[in-house]
């Protein structure tokens, strides 16, 4: 038998591969350039030479976590203007500074959001926020993989929308396949409620013409979703389908409390739902009924919101924050098991991205985006069910080595190529600065 | 001025005192023996020479956090049987392997729990299970503070009920200022669906004779409270109130979905409330009213339960979930502020405990219970509200050090007394040995 010569192979590890849904013990992947190449136990890996080998001994192996809602550069806005009610919240707070946003503000943020993500084992983010070519400096320089839209806002404005629609499709188009392929773009009309339906009625057609996909916020807050009921005589839900904007490229976040025909119409269009616990619980919004989604065969994914309401990136924490506002929602511990949240937060965000065929599962072929878990600490052991550990255990801070497109951005919890003080105190200035009253 | 040496200097931290509601930029605390001595800005503090200085830039100060509900020694358990309803949990998993328990499977058990707790930043908690003598040893040997209960449950034999009565008051006798005072003891009688009327009373008297606190589940399942309901014709919290149980030092864990009528008793008989978010939402229990509890000002402070049923002892995590939980079950995101929480999970607890002029908040002449919050990692950047900060965005991890009695037990995340590794290697072998069908 010959060898095979390898960039990266990584070996003695617990492997939850997602898809198929095997745990191999003992396990060796091996990468080379940005795929993997072989996955399995490690006693069939023997003829592997490589130019790197992370001894991964102790810990367990899952693809990247995908996080499918954010407005990363709101790290900005963290811990601004706590315990308020929505409105109040954006009206009084979020809004104005919003306003004074720049390019350069939008980058610190973003950046550190990045350095966020890597530290806690996101891979890939999909993102909705203004002036997204900052967002995707960011994530070219910190190596993450993401999916970014340039937001839609009209709010009664129509030069405005159709001035944010040209610029959400030319930065779609721009940044198609920006970074390597590792930025891909939607299209990202902010809500039923800030869009009109003439507007929304263009971005689908651009969406159809350009191939691109559409993230939205859906049924986020009942008192709009009752005054869109009242103009329209219809469900917010029902709103958007008759306008035709439900596909399978759809990734429509929240989805609080809608009625089973507005659950039917999403499985029927095959939207994809980025469930949102964390954010919608400190808002006191409510919750995505997704034990019914699933069973409805909706895809559904995790995200964290923006960290202004939430207030982290983390989608460790969203896993179990995810997992018991179900079970507590339909007052029974069987709902949604551990394995099926984890895949929420792997594969089933790659599909609400349209990239499962990429990631989203440690197989051979797809994009090497792997992350390694510490399982030493003592808030982890013992381990009688390695689903359980991961899900209602492990934190963040347990991510020992993330590798995205076969790079290891972070080993050992050092980030290799970012200089986290140095974007932690950047960020800080424009965030002090944006809030300062003579900015 | 003369100067005055102590025996620890921590300086230049944000010291969050709860009591008196400050915060205190670029403060010093000063320790002598086992005792705060002084608490206020570093430039109030120059005269202070001591045996061990702390550089605590960047840091924020603020009393331990307490446990105030769990099995600790359920450690063991951790991630057993995921995913089933209480009832078929307890009956087909716990309660058979808690019967096969031994002294020295809660002693391994009880370790990796107080190694887990001080590396999360707990510095006292309450504790009620079986063989408690073992986890007294292990409270001793960790350095923690903890105020331990034995168990009683009669599960219709009243000669075992009288026996484990027997053995309740004996430890709680025996062990009631063990560990130099670290240790403080309660009756443990279960729940009021587990102990006869006759038990309870007997239960009651022994707690006054002794002047005895009682730790007790209260309402944390529906159908046994409506089981309870047709046969006393009374709410379970009626019930234990009719009884006599209920005074200043009851401390009653749960407390889910009671009625109005229910929370005045508890307001009026100065019950303490142990809130066990995580556990809760877990099993799909309900949740407590806690916002009307604060409104009626019953004292709530905050629990893990057992780690089979959460599956951490981490109070920060609590934290969140509680705060979160709360803004969900009232829909509304100003119900329960950071530093209410905060507040539960330290003077409140402190409280519940009958240790309120002990610990619970920095101030001089208090117990020098401290723990130090690392706030350099990306995900609590930048930090417009340090509350928020340290109730949305801290992990359990972010604690770097931990002092308990004057004594630093972590500091820089190293544990100073405990081999974190052999302890966790001794708690799985025991654990492992319980659910392997030959013991």
């Amino acid at each position: 038998m010959c060898s095979q010569h390898v960039d990266l192979i990584i070996e003695g590890c617990t492997i939850i591969q997602v898809v198929p849904p095997e745990v191999i013990m003992d396990g060796t992947i091996a990468v080379k350039d940005t795929r993997i190449v072989f996955v399995g136990r490690r006693n069939q890996a023997a003829n592997f030479t490589a130019e790197k080998r992370i001894n991964a001994n102790g810990k367990a192996a899952l693809p990247g976590l995908i996080n499918c809602h954010t407005h990363v550069a709101m790290t900005l806005f963290r811990g601004l203007a706590e315990d308020k009610p929505l409105e109040k919240w954006l009206k009084e707070d979020i809004w104005p500074l919003e306003a004074k946003l720049k390019p350069d503000d939008i980058y610190a943020g973003a950046l550190l959001g990045c350095v966020e993500m890597i530290k806690c084992g996101v891979t890939c983010f999909a993102d909705m926020y203004f002036h997204e070519e900052a967002v995707a400096k960011a994530v070219k320089e910190s190596g993450l993989r993401a999916v970014l839209a340039e937001g839609i806002i009209e709010a009664g404005n129509i030069a405005l929308g159709e001035k944010m629609l040209e610029r959400s499709i030319s930065f779609a188009e721009k940044f198609r396949d920006y970074a390597d392929g590792r930025v891909k773009t939607m299209l990202g009309p902010h809500a039923a409620y800030s869009c009109s339906p003439g507007l929304l009625i263009k971005v689908k057609e651009a969406a159809n013409q350009f191939g691109l996909g559409i993230h939205i916020h859906l049924a986020e807050d009942k008192k709009i979703s009752k005054q869109l009921k009242t103009s329209y005589n219809q469900s917010e839900t029902e709103f958007l389908n008759n306008l035709g904007i439900f596909n399978e490229q759809t990734l429509a976040a929240h989805c609080i409390d809608l009625s089973l025909k507005d659950l039917r119409i999403l499985a029927d269009k095959g939207v994809n739902v980025a469930y949102v616990p964390v954010s919608n619980m400190k808002l006191g919004l409510g919750v995505a009924r997704v034990k019914e989604m699933l069973d409805l065969k909706v895809n559904v994914a995790l995200g964290t919101d923006g960290p202004a309401s939430n207030n982290t990136l983390d989608i460790f924490e969203t896993i179990k924050f995810g997992a018991l506002l179900q079970k507590h929602a339909y007052r029974s511990p069987t709902v949604i098991r551990a394995n099926e949240v984890l895949r929420m937060a792997t594969i089933n965000g790659a599909q609400a991205l349209g990239l499962e065929k990429e990631i989203g599962s440690l197989e051979v072929g797809k994009k090497a985006d792997i992350i390694l878990i510490d399982l030493s600490a003592a808030h982890i052991r013992p381990i009688h069910d390695i689903y359980a550990a991961l899900v209602y255990s492990v934190r963040g801070s347990d991510v020992d080595t993330v590798i995205v497109d076969g790079k290891i951005l972070m080993e050992n919890r050092q980030l290799k190529y970012l200089d986290e003080e140095k974007i932690i105190a950047n960020a800080e200035k424009h965030a002090f600065r944006l809030i300062s009253n003579n900015y």
